[in-house]
């Protein structure tokens, strides 16, 4: 029988209040969690305001979920009941085509299921995500906590943490390189913790004067300030490579001078038009501009065991399901030190 | 004494007309080349006319020379009198950046001096190119012509051909893969010319039905007409590598979900502004845009032994010096294939 899970959904007209929705039945590779924790990653406003114009209400947001299991389908061998676990931003994909067989289950060529919001044969016709009181995923899409992990803190890790940890992954970011962070915040301190793990000259790169305690606390080696001319020209060339983590459309052209020859930049922060690409500033250096999205599931269970390693986890605000509509107000503001985790344990 | 050499020149105002000029005198590391063949590319357009507001009249246009060595300077020890030999984009690096101890002195941290309408302590204060009748060039940068490559179809490969030659090179590309070139035009015939050399699956990318059946000519496999919504949909995700030699702003995002996962767009053809970078094409693949200028020294004499290897060289009109400024005008109209080539002897 389909199981029912009481959750916090958001119409275009009303602000998230508690629901009943089914859930599908636990089939034999399925896992049925108890969310301990959900992460508020801005995609949840986007998609609760429907800015995208592809929300299908009522949307049940959330794609940064811990929590521990309650149910095992009967093919489930490497799991056990009460084990904490997670699920990312995605929870199906086709298994088949080579992305998926090289592990990059995030650009699945015949499109991955996302958490939230997605076509299912499920009941409802479409995903329902995090802010609930539990939902069932396929096991190949559950990731393991790590012992010693806070499991608040490690919610974010979930969209926040992958989507910055598989871009300096992917450039091989390490020891004797120079790494910019653009932009201060639920991805930017990440970005600044993880990329200071792997060894790199890590230097945040803000707008904000008032930015730089935090971000040398945050584990950065030096701050620039993006408005200082002077400070901007001295560390042209400088950079192996930069993650742009400016969440609105911006002139990123402004840091590709900072980059050295054959540098990439890697816009993370602003998806879709972003600014007329200046072709100067790349030419005179074969440099690159690129996108990434999270990572694959692989790669999101060797970040997490990076970060148990590191001791790394997401600095959060936990608020109660009530306070959401608050908590985005305040985003939207970006008056959060870096990122809501919602204590489902709140959701009656 | 500093040597005298007639060249054309042009100024803002009066078309390119013979006069005369100083030229350096041939120091210990110099060598003089008697001009055979200058190529002529839309640079030289660009500078003539002040396209780009940094021409400093009289300017002498040419970068894609070939010609035969007259004069060695005292330490040259390599080239011989009567050698056939070439010189490309620049006469000059710092030599002591990073960029030029790496042999991609195109790249030069200090800035490379540019083989025409650049600053040197040379008599006029500014280099003068090809289209004269002798030049002087340190050795560094003269490139030797190998045997059996025609000296006046192999100028343009000082520019067209090394501008496509090192993307491809640098992204790797090999039997194996499917390279799209974007544009067909001086830079795109020898884009196809050597992608399908370096044993790719090339497909020509292209709004013209007409250019199709010169494409397969000059060594596609393919064609794709990118004006074919259904065309270019059914090549999603099918390329490794695009070479965009459209020499004018476009929209490039239109490309974008052509490449693979991981997949480079490398834009040759349009410096400086061009588009509104779309993120949304990137993200879904990791994919990124890149730029890349010219070549290294090295690197330009390894093109000029792979084309000799393949018997490439460019599809040449060649024209007297005083066809210049027609020239000039059928190129504005794209009417040419695919490179003009001016034979020095005819300038008077």
């Amino acid at each position: 029988m389909p199981l029912t899970s009481s959750f916090a959904a958001q119409s275009a007209t009303s602000p998230l209040a508690p629901y009943e929705i089914t859930r599908r039945e636990v089939g034999p590779t399925d896992v049925q969690i108890d969310i301990e924790y959900c992460g508020v990653c801005h995609t949840d406003i986007h998609q609760s305001k429907n800015d995208w114009g592809a929300s299908n209400y009522p949307v049940v947001p959330g794609h940064e979920i811990v929590g521990k299991v309650i149910t095992l389908g009967s093919e489930v061998k490497y799991l056990k009941i009460g084990q904490r676990v997670a699920v990312g931003c995605f929870v199906d994909s086709c298994h088949t085509c080579s992305s998926c067989k090289a592990d990059l289950e995030q650009y699945c060529l015949n499109g991955f299921t996302a958490t939230y919001n997605s076509t299912t044969k499920d009941p409802g016709g479409f995903t329902y995500g995090g802010y609930s009181k539990s939902i069932v995923v396929d096991t190949h899409f559950v990731l393991t906590i790590p012992d010693g992990l806070d499991p608040a803190g490690a919610a974010p890790l979930l969209c926040a943490g992958i989507t910055t940890y598989s871009p300096l992954r992917h450039w091989d970011i390490k020891s004797g390189m120079t790494v910019g962070i653009i932009g201060l915040g639920g991805l930017g301190h990440m970005g600044v913790k993880l990329s200071h793990a792997m060894g790199a000259k890590t230097v945040m790169i803000t707008t904000s004067k008032n930015k730089a305690a935090d971000a040398m606390k945050l584990g950065a080696d030096e701050v620039l300030i993006s408005t200082d001319a002077v400070a901007m020209n001295a560390m042209t060339n400088q950079f192996d490579f930069l993650l742009n983590t400016i969440p609105v459309p911006h002139d990123f052209n402004y840091y590709m001078p900072l980059l050295k020859v054959d540098g990439t930049m890697c816009i993370v922060g602003s998806v879709g038009p972003t600014a007329e690409l200046n072709t100067g500033p790349l030419i005179f250096g074969r440099k690159s501009v690129a996108d990434s999205l999270v990572g694959g599931i692989n790669e999101t269970q060797e970040m997490l065991e990076f970060c148990a390693k590191h001791n790394i986890v997401s600095e959060i605000e936990v608020i109660k399901m009530e306070e959401i509509n608050y908590a985005y107000e305040r985003m939207l503001k970006s008056d959060v030190k870096y990122r809501f985790v919602i204590d489902m344990n709140s959701l009656s």
